[in-house]
């Protein structure tokens, strides 16, 4: 096997601040920070492993309200070291929590409806959280060139943070990817290598490269970095929570793609709840999948413990991953809270995109449109209690996927005259 | 003339906050607060006369500290009634103000350079602020729908700001426009409606819509709610001074499209030092322009007063304004303050969207290759002293004028394989 996988080295000279160790989530074996993503001993996925022993709950919430308007008030709790506000890079989070009371008229909810909208974010995706986490493991093991393979929202987002950081950046992406996104991936000005083959073959071909020495030097951010890169959607948790006044929403909606984004979220708040900064009571956390690309939702509903891989087929391409890495620990959060994990249609993503933009104001990208779709659908089913604080995510923006709604045209064409303007009945 | 302009009747019961009157720009003639936008005096154009004479500045700015992550931390200084916050609104504002020390070494620049980045607005451009004030003044007005004319940013501004308010919306556009900015403009659910003709058609007829019966209880945010809607670029001001710690910049770079929002960044400058909330001393403002729509420009470096129209013809859309309302006052403060207006061509402006985006990992729109593309020509030419502390505007997101940098690419295209990849170089 080429790919390096498990930890060669120990570098007792890493600060990423309370990262204490990498921890494997099948067996619990512990290697030093580095980067790795495999166990040596069951090669199940490694992750952070924090000593937050010397936190008081009290000076720990100060300290974070007194931090600056992004995710790095939260660097206490992330694998970063404690200046990292001080370095460049793209400062994305403390995106708006929106409370959506038109949207909650419209779909009956009475206990506080909320969207937590990371359109807002420097490259207006989600995936900015979790590059600037892989941006400080690189920087902390040396690397000088970012790389990923991605089809969207990833490569834009390491692009830029490459960019602003001063470091090389490299990205893999299919050779027949649509012009949008290549222009998106190409601006930033690093690599932009096509590569001809599907993405499975992209994929492929990065984890050879890890394990070859023309990529000595290479943080790939989801592969090599993936421990560090996955801890960045915790702050997603942490923004909910102090957002709603430090305060657990009763209800969650999180779309799926690997399954990773859900299970930190789950991990953050267990965190809040451990270091007493919001009371410990139960949530619930649902997952949204995509009919076309629905095998953690069809692993659920079936009762399975395994998820079977699917051949995606949905326009909601940011969560088209057939064969989801963390399936399985989806299923044990949604089970274990009380949750589920449901799918909609194409149409009825479109819908939600078009039921979200006209009564928040939000235009939020296809994945936007499954988990409001699928928070509808759950309320519709009597899954989802439309009497509790509800939070759904809308991890991207509809700018990108403007094909989604392409359809939408003027609701009427007229002559520039007020009688033209009265006959199309307007007046 | 069925245009209603001038104020036909006293609504003493408006609150709009500080705003005391509405006061003629040429003549200083006063009038009640109404949707009017000409003086009946000498048909100047109105402005938002305020009455700040309680404040004390320290009191002030703790308020403004505690204030909330947007523009309403500044709402004691905007004509907007006193729980603004508290209203169904987007939100706009408190914008990144990125150090920019990446593009300052390419530039030349020692002092600090800044980039103001608008593209972190709702709907991603700094119409977001605009349209946040007259949505304010419409519902102070008792008007039921919210309209204006446009061909892109402001479209979608409205568009999400009338969905999330409740209200109704009503756009008018050229039929002809880009599918792109269309599908912007409709997905909020609002009222499209296409005009068979130019844009100047499509002003005309909003004209004469606004003196119809059938237009009674229409805002329109660009036309009879002006007064109102311009004072939101003051904002700009305010965050850029805040966020360099209460300090004014030395050097600011604006675009220019009708000039107002350059002239309102002036007054907003200038409201600060009267309040005490900065140190009183010299700053430069600086327009921008693109060369196949300078008129500015033109009359600037021709020492002119008045400015002279032009047929637009850039692909800086978002400033293709070829006879510029308020371009007599922009010549006004760029002289008075020692600033200047410069221009640059397409091939610059793509060319600074390039740099901006590769040095900091801003993709900005056109408008933000103008600002940038004019610093460093500024720059070249001795006028911009590159000693001291500047911030340049970005007003757009790179995502709404993709054409703009259409024809990036990647860098290489290979096979799945290391040989490949050695082959190009890539190692």
């Amino acid at each position: 096997m080429a790919v390096q996988t498990v930890a060669s080295t120990t570098d007792s000279t890493v600060d990423l601040g309370p990262a204490a160790a990498l921890s494997c989530r099948e067996c619990g074996h512990r290697v030093p920070l580095g980067p790795v993503f495999a166990c040596e001993e069951c090669f199940g996925p490694l992750e952070i492993a924090y000593d937050f022993s010397s936190y008081d709950a009290g000076e720990l919430r100060k300290r974070i309200e007194a931090g600056p308007a992004n995710i790095w008030r939260y660097a206490p709790l992330l694998p970063v070291p404690a200046d990292v506000a001080d370095k460049p890079n793209l400062n994305p989070g403390w995106t708006k929590l929106v409370k959506a009371d038109n949207l909650a008229r419209e779909l009956g909810v009475t206990g506080g409806l909320y969207v937590k909208d990371d359109s807002g974010n420097p490259t207006h995706s989600f995936k900015d959280r979790v590059v600037a986490q892989a941006l400080e493991a690189a920087r902390a093991f040396g690397f000088t060139t970012l790389s990923c393979s991605s089809t969207g929202n990833l490569a834009g987002a390491v692009g830029a943070a490459a960019a602003r950081a001063g470091l090389r950046s490299c990205v893999f992406i299919p050779h027949d990817l649509e012009q949008g996104k290549v222009v998106m991936a190409a601006v930033y000005g690093g690599e932009l290598v096509g590569i001809e083959g599907t993405y499975d073959d992209v994929n492929r071909f990065c984890s050879e490269l890890i394990g070859d020495p023309a990529g000595e030097g290479w943080g790939f951010v989801n592969v090599n970095l993936r421990p560090y890169y996955a801890e960045g959607s915790k702050t997603l948790a942490y923004e909910i929570c102090e957002q709603l006044g430090w305060r657990l929403p009763d209800q969650i909606v999180v779309p799926i793609a690997s399954g990773s984004q859900l299970t930190k979220i789950d991990k953050g708040l267990r965190e809040l709840i451990e270091l007493g900064l919001v009371e410990d009571r139960p949530y619930k956390i649902f997952g949204a999948q995509a009919e076309g690309c629905s095998p953690v939702s069809a692993a659920f509903k079936a009762g399975h413990d395994v998820v079977r891989p699917q051949k995606p087929n949905t326009i909601a391409k940011s969560l088209a991953i057939g064969n989801p890495a963390d399936g399985p620990y989806v299923l044990d959060v949604a089970r274990r809270t009380g949750g589920a994990v449901e799918d909609v249609t194409d149409e009825q993503v479109v819908d939600a995109i078009r039921l979200l933009a006209r009564t928040e104001g939000v235009f939020a990208e296809t994945a936007g449109g499954v988990t409001v779709g699928v928070t509808r659908k759950l309320i519709e089913n009597g899954v989802l209690d439309p009497a509790k604080t509800t939070v759904v995510l809308n991890t991207g923006d509809g700018l990108k996927t403007l094909d989604a709604v392409a359809g939408t045209g003027p609701t009427a064409t007229i002559r520039p005259t007020l009688d033209s303007f009265r006959e199309a009945g307007l007046a």
